[in-house]
């Protein structure tokens, strides 16, 4: 049995953790998949960390060029090798290969290194500020080595090894250390591959793009607080999530969290009278989209009880009964699932559609619907939040639109809140007390459509208020504002013209590069007085 | 013994914590003041939150200018009270009333008050950003209630109901709960009668603004996670930081910290054999000013060996024996100068001046000089970094150029690094060596000029890696940046255009914000396509 090696300091090297290797699961069969991979010791992760620290040391003030041009050598050869890591991530997820890996997730993916390219290149992300009166001259700065743990959920954007927060990680002039998914340890590795050979060919320094399987819960504590680490990205787990975060807080380390949401959603009384078919069809769709795998997944509807929310209900109920049902991505997302909708159950739920694994070879659940009174969710509040991933949803039905609204109350916060209302104005009175409470607690406010889908555009805020992520004003979707996560603020005061970085010199390096010179945004050259 | 009221929900109301209540001391004399300031109980803090997130609630949507006007009307009555702040100001402090007080730190205060009342009007420090294609929109938004702690050291500029942070929160559009600090509660009560009667006149509503005296540590900890606190800005101790850190952490809370910080200066041997007079010069007035009672004062001097450095340092010597020694804020300050001095001598400093409390009555220590080898500070490198707060300061004297540079790899987290280098580039070499360590352990990076001095524009970071703040790509000084600590980011995505923020509106409301539309800075309308 081969173990497959680690990437430390540029060369592909055998894990001292080979004897502890392990194998990922074809979920959609359950049999272990043939390739083999290691557990990290410690002693392995601190030799990732001095080699990440000598790189970023020598990359400090390397120009937004290079790092682009090593993204873009990247998302190329991502491209040229697309038809492998599909069929690497279908194996190890069991997510479809068309349209969700091949012709969705894999363009994203290279979009955003893409973007991310133009963003480090441009450079106004890091917010360059000049003022000449004082000669104080400010602007955002790479933070040191990032580590990069990525989700199980999804393969390509938001992989360790090539998703957004290396992207982002990447393109604000940082190394990285990237901690495979170990339900995906062969997708990681592929990526992995590719962009060790983008770095040798866009001369990136050893170190700077590095890659291990799997460590054990203390190792990663260990990684999170070590005083050579930048920053953590971490998409994942609220358990796991969470002692990272105590680990890094203590030392003021910056950790960049996306834990858990389930994404309340709101249908008006008007919008049930209006429009419950096309409701009902764009909920279940969304909602059993990648077996409800999607941190934006619906996973609570909020709504108001009359005979056509019944009647909405019914027909949300046969269409999860009616629609195949899809793999999970692992063992363990199959028992947090069962293990959630039991508490949705013991807590006062009834169950409307599924509630049970699917017998046979693989990791399936029905597809689950649940419902539970208003004064019932009000009660239990805490643990009918619980995030049940996958494909199940609790509906919540107000005696009142008073009563909808204090059940917002109780709502933690979450990465989307979307509200469907009625065309004609009729909810517009209550969406405005709706939204006086809701907007407060989530990073995106939707209007008429669902949450999952992430636009990665400028505006988009993939963030909100904890336990959704661990700070409310960072996204980790959206360029450039996910870059500045992986940066501090570095100010030079009275330095002298010639020891000043190139962005905050008196001449535009660029002519493009946005600056705020004496409090006004400008593409100029500072103008002597 | 009349106890002082503790204003709540918009009322002047008796404290329940009157029993134990506290007198501020005369630091000067070491006498009490006649005046009296209450404890507040955990169920009056909890009072205040409920005012603080129902007038949250209520200012959400406003615009800009309702902020602005408040914090105008504030700051007219401060300069029209002006005499009478001063004066309390100094009994409670001992810091001189000219220049410092009168006039420095409090025209610094009205002047940050009014730049923080120009951001707010403008609004783009809110980042409002547009993506038309997909009709996604953002801004930065109010957090909701925020709690202010400020320190001992400016009982203007930081304090908790007029400084830096309370202006901050104001102009981002939050509520203020101002804890005073007990020892100046006389000049805390002043600003807060003012800001109480700015905040009636410009219509704000009950529980806007709010003030406590005390509280103790536990209730403190308390209302750092309370649900209804928005986030917290902290100035002061290391020790209660963290304590305030570790519980807003547990939920995810924001809390900004500035917590200690020793402000390296380096003097390079160019600059030793061309500027030594001028050096010990501008050093002992930099160290000794407030009785070096800053977060900027220089409290680590860095340098070579060398007959030149020799007398360099016997000329600081002489200079701090020979300045007048100045009061210390209290008690408590004096108590911890103590043993830190004491910590730095136990680990290998020679006394060079001072190292004894001044007999007399007031809080006074001698203006004090210690010296260590590099080899010394290596060795101890941690407790060599314990701040002593006041006019005190320490000297690592390195063997060679290289041993300063190790020096450095032992410094921890810093709001700013100073390098003093020669005029004709014989230091150019070692500089570059210096900055690439020393860059990313401090906030600023200065030349050939003392930290202390910290002018309020937008290129300033008052911040820095931890242990000098809870977070390194934030500041405490410099609007606009410093508003965007106390914000969350709010998106909008197919939100129907009646129900979008001004500032995300097609239309400009102002034609002056500046808005990221499709990727690039305007100030123009969004364009029908």
């Amino acid at each position: 049995m081969t173990v497959h090696p680690v990437l430390i300091g540029g060369e592909w090297r055998e894990s001292a953790g080979a004897e502890q290797a392990f194998h990922a699961i074809n979920p959609s069969t359950g049999e272990a998949l043939p390739e083999c991979y290691p557990l990290s010791p410690l002693a392995e992760i601190e030799l990732c960390l001095e080699h990440a620290a000598a790189a970023a040391s020598i990359v400090r003030t390397w120009p937004g060029e290079r790092f682009a041009r090593f993204l873009d050598a990247f998302a190329a050869k991502i491209e040229h090798h697309a038809e492998a890591l599909v069929a690497m991530a279908h194996q190890e997820t069991g997510l479809p290969v068309s349209p969700r890996l091949k012709d969705a997730e894999l363009p994203r993916t290279v979009n955003q290194l893409r973007q991310a390219a133009t963003a480090a290149r441009d450079g106004s992300w890091s917010q360059p500020t000049i003022d000449t009166a004082v000669n104080i001259r400010s602007q955002l700065e790479p933070i040191g080595p990032v580590a990069v743990f990525g989700p199980n959920n999804f393969p390509f954007a938001f992989n360790s090894a090539a998703g957004g927060d290396f992207a982002a990680a990447i393109a604000a002039g940082n190394p990285v250390i990237a901690k495979a998914h170990t339900s995906h340890p062969g997708t990681t590795r592929l990526f992995s591959e590719l962009a060790h050979a983008a770095a040798q060919e866009t001369q990136m320094p050893p170190g700077y793009f590095q890659v291990i399987y799997r460590c054990n819960h203390a190792d990663g504590v260990m990684l999170a607080k070590h005083p050579l680490l930048g920053a953590i990205g971490y998409t994942g787990s609220r358990t796991a999530g969470t002692q990272l975060k105590t680990a890094a807080d203590a030392v003021g380390k910056p950790i960049y969290l996306e834990l858990s949401s389930i994404n309340p959603v709101f249908v008006l009384p008007g919008a049930v009278a209006q429009h419950a078919t096309a409701f009902a069809e764009q909920f279940a769709g969304s909602c059993l989209m990648g077996t409800g795998q999607f941190c934006t997944n619906p996973g609570l509807v909020i709504t108001v009880a009359s005979p056509e929310t019944e009647t909405m209900l019914g027909d949300i109920a046969q269409r999860f009964a009616a629609a195949p049902v899809g793999v999970l991505l692992s063992e363990s997302v199959l028992r947090n699932l069962k293990l959630a909708v039991g508490t949705l159950v013991n807590h006062g739920a009834a169950l409307l559609a599924g509630g049970q694994p699917v017998d046979g070879a693989g990791y399936r659940f029905q597809n689950t619907l649940l419902k539970v009174t208003a004064q019932e969710f009000i009660r239990h509040h805490q643990l009918l939040q619980t995030e049940a991933f996958g494909n199940a949803s609790l509906v919540v039905v107000a005696n009142s639109a008073d009563e909808l609204l204090e059940v917002t109350q109780y709502l933690e916060g979450n990465l989307t809140g979307t509200v469907y209302s009625a065309a004609d104005g009729s909810d517009d009175e209550l969406y405005q007390q709706l939204e006086d409470r809701l907007r407060p607690k989530v990073g995106r406010l939707i209007n008429d459509k669902m949450p999952t889908g992430v636009a990665v555009v400028p505006a988009m805020n993939h963030g909100g208020p904890f336990p959704a992520t661990g700070h409310p004003v960072f996204t980790a979707v959206g360029i450039p504002a996910a870059l500045r996560r992986f940066s501090r603020l570095a100010c030079y005061d009275a330095v002298r013209p010639s020891r000043l970085p190139a962005a905050l010199q008196d001449k535009n390096p660029t002519r493009t590069l946005w600056r705020m010179i004496d409090g006004q945004f400008t593409q100029a050259d500072v103008v002597a007085k």
